[in-house]
């Protein structure tokens, strides 16, 4: 029988996790049980939900203040009979009015074979993102316009322009950039492609720039047909102010063959609390690449809004571990200067994307400057050299570590 | 200047609440101030955020295992000019990033009325639900069908045509039933319709079936255009299962013209932590209504999945309060026996919904006496009587009364 697995780390007031366990997952499910008919219960069997695992822990330091507590982790199977296989329906049923159920905290998902199928997962994914841009054998390198609320379209094209001419290889949108007068959506894309083929013809250098795919929901997937057809190469998208199966439905839709960048804006409401909530590793590792992004932003480890690095690690696990589906690239953001290279690239590998906003445009030569000096930081340390290697033969890397160490 | 605002409860590392609240009204609009050019000031003044008020608290105890906190209430004004009229837009603008920057919790919005204008708010709300049930003197007596999964039609007409005959005025899908091949969504709907007009021509009572509208976003508006074409007379929507402006769309929807009841489904994964994340008043009061919900269901006070009582009125309060916009009808939820009329009563005022299940199916003589029972205690206690007075005139509620206290 399909199902999936959920687990929760429950701390409880009333110290029965087995009790507990039970009454979950019935009340998901069947609703009752041990008083039913046995006619009603071989009806039934296959809609039951079904406790797998009951292993206690110590409470979290965070739960200190609400007295006595028994913690542990619950794990709990329900039958893929009970919902439609979309996400809407499989978070209702494994956390919807649990949700709502005290120290309750979804800390892990396992689909089966069988459900897992029926979700799309990236289109595009590490692979075929890496034979887009022609880069094969490094991480990628990742920037963002910066204070472009209020400014024109003439800063937006300076601002490409130096991005991609250092060598940037995926320029996105600030999120909080919506369909505004002043660089509209529509026009950004124009002038996106106009820049980013006249940087192509120049160097030989391709830049992906990922407009930020904003507005009404509904209107959503015409827009980015829309984007595609005026030659927008990425999407970037919001995808918590929206809903994980909006991500799903712009992904799988066959006219919007682009790769999505999906952003964590607004998920830090539903991750932070230790308590409560849903684990990064399920909601930005398995969720997203389960709904098909291709790239997920998340705070880094390093800097000041800064996410756990045992996390950052078990969502860069969740998007590139051995899967049927595609591998997504990890994105660990904010905070990220040319001296990180190195640990960046130890801690999340080849296959990730070192992304920087005032790490490039903070650079003194400029943005270009900017993103040589991580190019070329980058390139040392992928081929086994050192910053300070590397830092010998680039004046503008050199200058970065100055800044920034 | 159009615009938002937005309060924050902060608990702050650092201690310094007005470096903080300066740093998030310039970190999530302009980016950068002091060191701008005044020419480029000039140009960006219409798009800086302000910082309203910061007002020092005491720190919550669920910070003390933080260490040393200072705590306090931020408000910034976000301007319009920043973003489109539309909820994700304002939700990445105002708690996007900042959802992810520690102890930041979204505890208060406030749109000016240029802002509020462009967003629909209840379609029908109380006066018009009251009108369409010729209800007007009493709160209105929900229900829910009980253990529908895994069974089929047959059972599902029983319980409704039981409900209804006992004076339930509106009967709820339970969220966790999804389109199935047992009792399809439209099927549901036409025997729903079937059932109910033979209740309303037997007894002249109205009731509403509110059907479980779930799937595919991107299907939604087609299915409850259908269900509405079908007959359905109300819409049930998982709401935070899917996204807030998907619930807007629908309000909006010229054919989907029944009124729409939000479930709280997966809310508390937002809600539940004091430190992080984003208040019931906010979530279920002040967005849901802004989006077009026409009832708003959340754990009542009283049963074991309950809400801080605080929190129950708050909502309220946001959904009822003078406005442009349409009252919608607050539904606290769970732990609900007609023992608990008088305060459901008091709490929550006439214009409120008493919603129970186990209460209605629990009753010793069934779903038709447990829903006379509670029709039986809102009349008398409306009337200015006592639980008392009822049951010495209602068999059914005296039953109730034994069973549940
Ligand atoms: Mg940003
Ligand atoms: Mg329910």
């Amino acid at each position: 029988m399909s199902h999936i697995t959920a687990t929760y780390l429950v701390h409880d007031a009333k110290g029965n996790l087995e009790k507990k366990a039970e009454s979950i997952a019935l009340g998901l499910t069947v609703g009752s049980w041990t008083d039913l008919p046995v006619v009603d219960q071989e009806q039934l069997k296959k809609h039951k939900g079904e406790v797998i695992s009951v292993e206690e822990t110590s409470p979290s330091a965070a739960a200190s203040h609400l007295g006595e507590r028994k913690a542990g982790l619950i794990k709990i199977a329900y039958p893929a009979a009970n919902f439609s296989a979309d996400i809407p329906a499989i978070l209702t049923t494994i956390f919807g009015k649990l949700s709502l159920d005290g120290e309750v905290k979804l800390v892990d998902i396992e689909l089966d074979e069988a459900l897992e199928k029926q979700f799309p997962g990236p289109q595009f994914g590490v692979d075929s993102i890496r034979t887009k841009l022609g880069v094969h054998d490094r991480p990628l390198l990742m920037s963002i316009f910066k204070g472009m609320i209020g400014r024109g379209t003439d800063l937006f094209e300076q601002q490409l322009r130096a991005q991609a001419a250092g060598g940037v290889d995926l320029v996105k949108d600030d999120e909080i950039l919506f369909d505004n007068p002043l660089t509209p959506f529509e026009d950004r894309i124009r002038r996106g492609v106009k820049v980013l083929n006249e940087e192509y013809e120049r160097s030989g250098h391709r830049t992906l720039y990922a407009v930020n795919l904003s507005g009404r929901t509904f209107e959503l997937r015409d827009k980015a047909r829309k984007a595609v057809s005026l030659g927008a190469n990425a999407l970037l998208f919001n995808v918590f102010a929206y809903g994980l199966d909006t991500l799903q439905s712009l992904a799988e839709d066959p006219y919007i063959d682009v790769p999505i960048m999906a952003h964590p804006a607004v998920s830090g409401a539903l991750t932070a609390s230790p308590l409560y909530g849903i684990s990064n590793q399920v909601l930005l590792g398995k969720l997203l690449r389960l709904a098909g992004a291709d790239f997920v932003l998340f705070p880094s480890p390093y800097g000041s809004v800064a996410m756990e690095k045992s996390e950052t690690l078990a969502i860069k696990n969740a998007l590139t571990s051995e899967s049927r589906l595609k591998r997504a690239f990890p994105v660990p953001s904010a905070g990220i200067h040319p001296g990180l290279v190195p640990q960046l690239i130890k801690d999340f590998g080849k296959d990730s994307i070192i992304n920087a906003g005032g790490g490039i445009h903070g650079h003194p030569g400029g943005a270009e400057a900017g993103a040589k000096a991580f190019r070329d930081a980058i390139a040392e340390v992928q081929a086994g050299g050192t910053l300070e290697d590397a830092a010998a033969k680039s004046p503008e890397l050199e200058k970065a570590l100055a800044l920034w160490g």
